[in-house]
């Protein structure tokens, strides 16, 4: 299979974690005797240090013109600490997944065996837990117009969704619960707002469309409370925007750390696989970053973007492998981790490899 | 002391835990020598299904007379999957928190060490947590412009602040949180929102006024996340209204059950105190439902709105005392908890009122 692969970095430990999702690709390049063409290209902070652009127009069209897209983070704590900057890194997330119509983001909580005493979780209340969060990704508030009034005394957002977008990302979860065990649990706040509603709305209609899937409707705080404290109980999860960017960061602390979680991000054109995690600047360039929420990024790549289901088994095996090995990054480990099991980025990105 | 107290049952359990809420705050006015005049008045389903208004002017009206409520629990799940119903019980809660100008709502998880073994957190992560919510409770999309087109097919609310509410609800934690452990977490979305945006800017400048507390910006998701990894950390968490509900439900499971979560809403007039928890009508009228939530807010109550400390350690203490005992209702008891000592409602009134 020949296909051109387009690694984007971004800010912080994306530069570190990326090189390791990049190798992975090129391991199973060589073993299954694909052709995978590799290009960069620049995004977030240190886009806009070389460019003035969060988004360059030149990273934009090799996005468009790839067939799938190995990203890495994105932020830097300088504009977070800045409410009135003008430019930053994140409008270039944001707008490369409008551009490419990203609306449908993926994200399995995948749980190894070997992490269940890595997590704030106990055991009892993780093992087993297998879930899959369907997160819209390019409505909702995080779209809709922004407004600051000329005496800075008042900002607003518009939440909004329009039935399309709800039903075509309702659809993308519902496909997907049939495969696994047809449960789906719809995320909403419909007591209180008009889009949760029309929300709600839209989800009950399409859930006609499978009657062999069991739909729950749940409001965001008791789903926030009910994920940790039976996270076994759920299968697939559908969630807004904003909601699903909550629960998911929440959900990492179930597969022990933010460092394991991989995404895809789908929708009309090119997908876009990218860790859950944050550009954690203090970290960064310290060989301390978990490589492994890229490397499984770039395993869910080659399932979802290529339909490599093989070659995908064997990254999350070498990952399987690695941790049955004992091997551990400083995230995942525990008290009780012998200090020599503790490895670096690169450590890990090999142990991996081999 | 004379004081008049109206109780809001409101809907499915809040009846009942009401009950013991009020119950406690008769044998504290007997034992310490107060005056206490209880009136009731009705919200909610309750009140649609007697004079078709979730907040009758009635209710209102004996709410602004009052020198503080007791309120129960709202809902019922016939609005909630009716995305069309018109009128609903959340409406009624909502407008009173507007009415009374009910614009910070106080939300202390109480860990009781008793229940360290109740919460799917394990034990060496909760020790010693004790954090107290600031939730802004009467701006954000909760009160925004609320829109529906004609056609059905797009549905918006709109998320806004403005900077004096931003500060009020600031200044009341960072007071708080110089009577604590001097640090405050405020939590918003700066990197995406511009009412996050304007939230952190007037919290960064109220800040200066408190050199001796020490402050952090964190983003909600990473907030949903830190809020389970490490909730030792956390003194004072300062929210808008929806990352609030959302992060203050999450962390009932560091308390072991929200049955066991009070909170008080306090701003510029009557003080209104309630559990965090819902109607949860599916155990309603079972004698099944956890007391000790209502009779913490009365705590709160005696604490909060008539300045009696020494009538509100009471209350706790007895609540510590039935826990220390043994005493559990079916939320917060354990595998290992003895049948005999999982109680009904009135029995577990009775033990904290002995
Ligand atoms: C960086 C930020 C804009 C982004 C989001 O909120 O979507 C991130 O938190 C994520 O979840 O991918
Ligand atoms: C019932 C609902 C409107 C309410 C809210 O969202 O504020 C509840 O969840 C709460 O937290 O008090």
């Amino acid at each position: 299979m020949k296909k051109n692969i387009l690694i984007i970095p971004g800010d912080g430990i994306g530069q570190e974690v990326t090189t390791w999702g990049k190798k992975v690709l090129e391991a199973i390049a060589d073993k299954y005797n694909h052709d995978f063409i590799f290009d960069e290209a620049i995004m977030g902070h240190t886009a806009i240090e070389a460019k003035g652009n969060p988004l360059p127009d030149e990273t934009l069209e090799k996005a468009k013109a790839s067939d799938a897209i190995l990203f890495g983070a994105i932020g830097h704590a300088k504009y977070d600490n800045d409410p009135t900057a003008k430019v930053r890194p994140e409008q270039g997330l944001l707008k490369i997944r409008k551009e490419l119509g990203l609306y449908a983001n993926l994200r399995p909580i995948l749980l190894f065996d070997e992490l269940l005493d890595a997590s704030s979780l106990k055991p009892e209340v993780l093992r087993g837990t297998d879930i899959l969060f369907f997160r819209e990704l390019t409505g909702d508030v995080y779209f809709g117009e922004k407004k600051r009034s000329e005496d800075n005394n008042f900002a607003s957002d518009l939440m909004n969704y329009h039935r399309y977008e709800v039903e075509r990302i309702a659809r993308k979860a519902f496909d997907a619960a049939r495969t696994r065990r047809k449960k789906l649990c719809s995320v909403d706040k419909a007591n209180v707002l008009e889009t949760s509603r029309l929300w709600r709305e839209v989800v009950q209609e399409i859930a006609k469309e499978y009657p062999d899937v069991e739909t729950e409707h749940m409001f965001i705080d008791n789903a926030a409370m009910q994920l940790i404290k039976n996270p076994q109980k759920f299968d697939v999860v559908l969630t807004a925007n904003l909601f699903g960017d909550i629960l998911t960061d929440e959900a990492s602390q179930i597969a022990g750390s933010m460092g394991m979680l991989a995404s895809a991000s789908i929708g009309d054109s090119t997908g876009f696989f990218e860790p859950i995690h944050g550009s954690a600047h203090d970290i960064a360039g310290h060989n301390k970053a978990n490589p492994l929420a890229s490397i499984l990024s770039a395993a869910l790549l080659l399932d979802i973007a290529f339909g490599l289901q093989e070659e995908a088994k064997a990254v999350t095996n070498a990952v399987a492998e690695a941790l049955k090995d004992g091997w551990r990054t400083g995230d995942i480990a525990n008290a009780s981790t012998p200090a020599d099991k503790i490895l670096g980025t690169k450590e890990m990105g090999e142990k991996v490899l081999a």
